[in-house]
């Protein structure tokens, strides 16, 4: 099939992917009169003595923006905020269906970083979570920092923290039929943007010791020139023995490849100079840095791939749907490093030992057990470390 | 029914009178395919050349944003953005159930007009439609000035125009039953807010040549001290013979009144005052301006209040579904007074002359044939006037 038409002959039947609908009776004037005026004066005045009602008396518990700017959409770039809709309502469809999180797509006409936050600050009061999408570095992580800061409800940019859930998962399958040791394994992560970073910071955070990220010079390391100030704050607690070189040089002897960079950067024999075992995750999308074939070729013995067309497709909608779901059933403050490694190993555990093999280290992104695994495993991280807003038997 | 207890009771129950749904199917890989990445990619491309394939690729035709930041909800006043999202969300059941149209409820944590129209413009993107609702006067007016200025789609302040039309509805239907020309009419409005001053220039707009507005220090005239930037327009083109007094003083021989301000501010020998026939519309809610019995002891021959419980129930519901519903499929790029006259008479038709008595000169808000009759007035209007978006024969 070929999506490019089929996709855009179903968006024209479709007429938008997503729909507003009420939850309540509307056939009699006493359905008006408790759902609008004159009744509901009193949810009004309850929210106004105590806010925190809002999550009880209005649909703020299950609802989250989606908010882009629409600079870093796919791999298009920056296409407009009109242009970025349909995927944001595609996120919409993803959110729903897999997590039962309602979700608003808002797309903002600025490129500027403080209208940016001041749009989604004052909305803040409308919703339970905001989800940042396809904004492009390093704005996204000003940007993400900033709303943390001035928001009372959790942010997440899902372009960072979601893939690096999802990554995550893949690479604590990939130990369990390995057999190596998370502190152990040598990492090289190709791409130093928004998702590379958080990937590394994951790992980081999960017990990665040895990780080296590059950009499209080579190896980050701290002292090196040509460091934008996210790369210098990685530099600082990634290549701990600061490796210098191309990702070639680097790749030499590491157990697990991560790619979120661009196509055809990584060949057989690079693959063939790593580890024992080694483990590849080229996650370019729709070109792989190196097609599954050639990874296989040069020794790879998992590779996992954005794609749905090749066995271990590394899809964030693995996590998104789940991590939300959670956050919003403990009314967490926020999504911290606990609540993203929680989500991440529910999702690896969503593989049972019976079923894990190298063809399949993650479930598909249509599995729809793995959101409610992702939930619970969220919600109970959020009490573990203190950041849920309601008591714990609630959860 | 103790609509206070019972509606804080329901709402608790419902945890949210709306909830955003996918449109599409999300089975098979394929599914995801078509919906989101890669094929996904296409139409937003699409959109990125022309960002009015946005109103056919995306939700945007039937998507309305639900403006508020909560400093005049209901008769509650100044409540705050969270405390205001159940009136909101109210108003999204009624855009879905009457209209057909989604509407998000966004409130903003703002009372500045700089930052509520820069927050509402940023996000015209990403909607067919503005609605705005309960912001407090005079603050309201400058707002959707502005907004209309800075944004390319229409921008609506209900609680001024959705008011306007259902009272020129109510007006309308109460001359065929006097048999008083429009033209030769005195009406007098008590109220010079928001919605005083909207209903005063609907009228004038649609011939009635003698209008008193009236606020707390009695008739506005040309002239008169402490007139705000508002009453002073108003005043311009109101009270042509420049009346002075208090209400009692000039609903003596006035025709219709029309009450949109505090409780028990008319006397039944204000109503006794007026000419013969005379109409009295007192819509303050919950509690009239006078209620209907003593209006009629007063010799009203037709009461219209705000209030279910009584005969003639003014209420905005009759307008503003088919209001945006019209508006939307004209891809219309404002509501014009064209569109709003043609709403009114839409509401006035839509009882037949066999069905029209003193107790029924507007239908039921909940009459589900209202909003498509408005819709398609609207619309009709919409391309007579020239601010339809699309050609002619697809309305």
């Amino acid at each position: 099939m070929d999506y490019a038409v089929e996709s855009l002959k179903k968006h024209y039947e479709w007429r938008g992917k997503i729909e507003i609908i009420s939850r309540v009776p509307l056939k009699t004037a006493e359905d008006l009169s408790l759902a609008y005026t004159p009744g509901v004066a009193e949810p009004c005045l309850a929210i106004q003595k105590d806010i925190a009602k809002s999550y009880l008396l209005t649909r703020r518990s299950d609802m989250v923006a989606i908010v882009t700017d629409g600079t870093a959409v796919l791999g298009l770039g920056d296409i407009g905020a009109e242009a970025a809709m349909p995927v944001m309502e595609g996120k919409a469809v993803l959110f729903k269906e897999l997590g039962n999180v309602d979700a608003v797509p808002l797309s903002i006409r600025s490129r500027d970083i403080d209208e940016i936050v001041n749009t989604v600050r004052l909305l803040s009061g409308s919703f339970g979570g905001i989800n940042l999408e396809d904004i492009s570095a390093p704005r996204c992580f000003e940007i993400e920092r900033r709303l943390k800061e001035c928001c009372d409800i959790p942010v997440f940019h899902d372009d960072q923290h979601g893939t690096a859930i999802v990554v995550l998962a893949a690479v604590l399958n990939s130990l369990r039929l390995t057999g190596k040791k998370i502190e152990n394994i040598n990492v090289v992560i190709n791409g130093a943007g928004a998702a590379g970073i958080a990937v590394a910071r994951l790992l980081a955070d999960s017990g990665v010791k040895n990780i080296i990220l590059c950009d499209r010079i080579g190896a980050i390391f701290e002292g090196r020139s040509n460091l934008d100030a996210e790369k210098l704050k990685i530099a600082a607690t990634t290549n701990p023995e600061r490796h210098k070189g191309t990702l070639a040089d680097v790749m030499v002897g590491s157990d697990i490849f991560i790619g979120v960079s661009v196509p055809d950067c990584v060949t057989k024999e690079m693959v063939k100079s790593m580890n024992k075992n080694p483990v590849v995750f080229p996650m370019s999308n729709p070109t792989p840095e190196i097609m599954p074939d050639s990874a296989k070729a040069g020794g790879a013995v998992i590779v996992g791939t954005g794609r749905s067309d090749f066995p271990n497709q590394i899809n964030n909608a693995l996590a998104f749907p789940g991590v939300f779901r959670g956050t919003l059933d403990a009314r967490a403050s926020c999504i911290n490093e606990e609540m993203k490694i929680a989500a991440a190993k529910a999702i690896a555990e969503s593989v049972s030992h019976d079923k894990l093999t190298e063809n399949y280290i993650v479930p598909s992104p249509l599995c729809r057990a793995v959101a409610s695994c992702v939930a619970a495993a969220v919600a109970k991280a959020a009490q573990d470390s203190g950041v849920s807003g309601i008591c714990k038997e609630n959860v």
